[in-house]
């Protein structure tokens, strides 16, 4: 049987109890971090323009939005979605593929469920299974697709949004060989367009299209039946290499979903493991800021490659500096959205750290370690050495973590009390009767 | 200064008055032939599938369709549009590049006439302006580019879409590098869906694209400075070989749209040859179908590998056979879409003759070409060797013959007076002040 048959007869075919209770708690929370990063990326630039630029299109407004009162179509509104939580940068991770997964398919799926009536275990269900589609058809064309320079979240995710919805519509098995034909033929998103709008409007287009194409198909619109596997078809025209068998091996018992990571801080991944080993400082010690004298971070390479700006006035540029991320992770104990504000970079305490620390390139150290050394004005050495960073595979990001994350983002947009009953809406969205109530959950009263 | 600034900077620039009128006629011919493609194609399956499917999520009414009633934005019209102008393949063809360069480009176009008061100058303007853009896309990456799956109409029509409503939009330089971005990073469309509904869906799909491409530009949503020519931009990422003077070399002085090329027959390309030394004999002999005692037709050996179809009882399958087609050259002197209806294969002349043709795998004839010896009941034999077909670029239809061409198309919707109207109209469309008047005009009364 072909790729792209097999895998439209297995998420036809597929129960929600044949998929096992880790795997569904993996499911709530990528589901409640891509709701944290949804809420707080609600009001950033990219999503205001495109709200405005794109309202005099928009069609009846069944269909609501996180965080926001707008009401549109579902299609409209997987476009905005889409681009709240991925604006933050701080969605997750496959390390395997590199793919930000849940947005494209959260993103449907959440829109499905504001203009239509859909129970948490349906919507979880067809989550994992548009998880899984995005997650496999990536594999298979990774890395050579990634390299050659496509935006694997938005190539492989239309595939994924495409299948959950699909799932969701009811779709027969050919009407899924449609959809992922259609999704297919839709496949899209340039690397070119990192750092820019454009990159942030991907997830909302794999999502929308993704959801355009299921539409189609419950209709009987048609499509190849090798969209995947075919000679002109994705895997082949997309990659130079490609594996095929990754669609398929281990479909319905090895759960991609597992494999999935968390960022832990806002910012670049290779300072990751010296604000872990600063906030433990902090933790352990909690060193005044006027009593630190000096700070020595030995770290990989590539850290001082990408991460080397010292002195810096803007939050962005925090984004960027081993400097900053250090001092905040002695001064502050934490490196979540507000330390990286204009305003923490220039908070006195923790510009007077910054500016004691010095960072030096030592190739013994991987990107996932760093060495610490504080100095205190009373003579004790502080001496601290991150083996792995929190949030890679063997690390995970705990439940409590998640949660800390998610009131971190809202925070921008929520009141607490509001953030805490959502947190638990996310927990427990297997049991809801009505996806829909998880969604009005985020919107400020 | 890098391609797609140059390129940017050319279609904010450009005038009209700049454009020679041999040009401004080939736009005429093009929206003229368009036409007839979209007033045609307007009641196939595909069309009704996806109005079907898709009418629950459209905007508000501001647009119209070619040659239907039913009213929706402007972004959904184009996708309507743009499957009807495709779905016959009757549409114009790049011999330079296999694109079919109007459909996008006229689609998103068109369908913004209808929703804005757009003058019959700025239109052909940004008609023409678009098909460059398209064309010098498609030539920047073809043959690679096409070779490796993609289907090139939409993926190269999707810049000619932004292009033509950036310059309606009338978008700063700055704002038209933005829309060729967002419109690069929606380039899409596999030729794995060739022979499907998803194959007309991508002229649809490229015209919405681009349309939206335009309008998140025209907000000042933003995308990459270099998304054609970058290191993971359109031509690097889609083409394992490109050539990005193309894009640039003569611009504003070498015209594509001169390299434009129409069909005259809706079949198989190979076969159009031997129907014009058909319908030439015809036209100068007229014999009875009972007087045909046979037919050797000498033909490359293409033809005979695809329309090599002899028992045939279905329109469809008339297409593809090089016995019905030389019937109908000597039994009708035509083969216009009525000729490849289930009624005409099963009409007894055009039986009778067909069922006298032989035709004869011949490595001396090129594809252009075609060698037809007629004998009659009276012993004449009538001979006739066609060097080079109708329709290719040293043989270009005339005027006159893509009238009857949409006369032929729009035959299926519309009443003769009102298509003579029409033809009046798409004529005269630089002077009109108002293009979404042909737009009506197209619509049965």
């Amino acid at each position: 049987m072909s790729e792209t048959k097999a895998l439209a007869t297995y998420l036809v075919n597929s129960r929600l109890e044949d998929i096992p209770q880790d795997v569904r708690h993996e499911a709530r929370r990528a589901l409640l971090n891509y709701i944290g990063c949804a809420v707080g990326g609600s009001r950033e630039p990219a999503v205001e323009t495109a709200l405005r630029s794109l309202a005099p299109f928009f069609g009846k407004p069944t269909a609501g939005l996180i965080a926001r009162t707008e009401r549109m179509d579902p299609l409209y509104a997987s476009i905005i979605n889409g681009i709240s939580s991925h604006v933050f940068e701080y969605d997750d991770t496959m390390p395997k593929n590199y793919i930000h997964p849940t947005p494209p398919v959260a993103t449907a799926a959440f829109t499905y469920a504001t203009a239509n009536r859909v129970s948490g275990r349906d919507f979880v269900h067809a989550f994992l299974l548009g998880f899984e589609t995005e997650a496999r058809v990536g594999n298979a064309v990774y890395p050579a697709h990634y390299e050659a320079g496509w935006h694997i979240t938005s190539t492989a995710g239309v595939f994924g949004a495409a299948a959950a919805i699909g799932k969701l519509l009811g779709l027969s098995t050919q009407q899924m060989i449609w959809a992922l034909g259609i999704a297919a033929t839709q496949a899209s998103g340039l690397r070119e367009n990192f750092g820019y709008m454009a990159k942030y409007f991907h997830a909302g287009h794999a999502a929308k299209n993704g959801y355009t194409s299921a539409i189609l198909a419950k209709s009987d619109f048609t499509a190849g039946p090798h969209s995947i596997e075919g000679p002109r078809g994705f895997a082949a025209v997309t990659a130079a290499k490609y594996d095929l068998s990754k669609i398929t091996n281990g479909l319905g018992t090895e759960f991609q979903i597992r494999d999935n990571a968390y960022k832990p801080y806002p910012c670049g991944l290779v300072v990751h493991p010296t604000i872990d080993g600063c906030i433990e400082l902090h933790q352990e010690h909690h060193p005044a800021p006027a009593d630190i004298k000096s700070v020595r971070v030995r770290v990989a390479p590539l850290v001082l490659d990408l991460c080397n700006k010292k002195d810096i006035t803007r939050g962005l540029e925090g984004k960027y500096s081993i400097y900053h991320s250090t001092a905040l992770g002695l001064v502050r104990g934490k490196a979540g959205l507000q330390e990286y504000t204009d305003a923490a970079v220039n908070d006195p305490a923790v510009k007077q750290v910054r500016e004691r620390v010095v960072a030096i390139s030592d190739t013994s150290i991987t990107e996932d370690q760093s060495h610490i050394e504080v100095e205190l004005v009373d003579g004790r050495k502080l001496v601290k050495f991150v083996e792995e960073s929190i949030g890679n595979l063997r690390r995970p990001l705990t439940d409590k973590q998640l949660e800390d994350k998610l009131r971190d983002q809202a925070s921008f947009v929520l009141p607490a009390g509001q953030i805490e009953k959502l947190i638990e809406l996310c927990w427990k969205i297997d049991a809801l009767e009505d996806v829909g109530v998880l969604v009005k959950a985020t919107v400020p009263a």
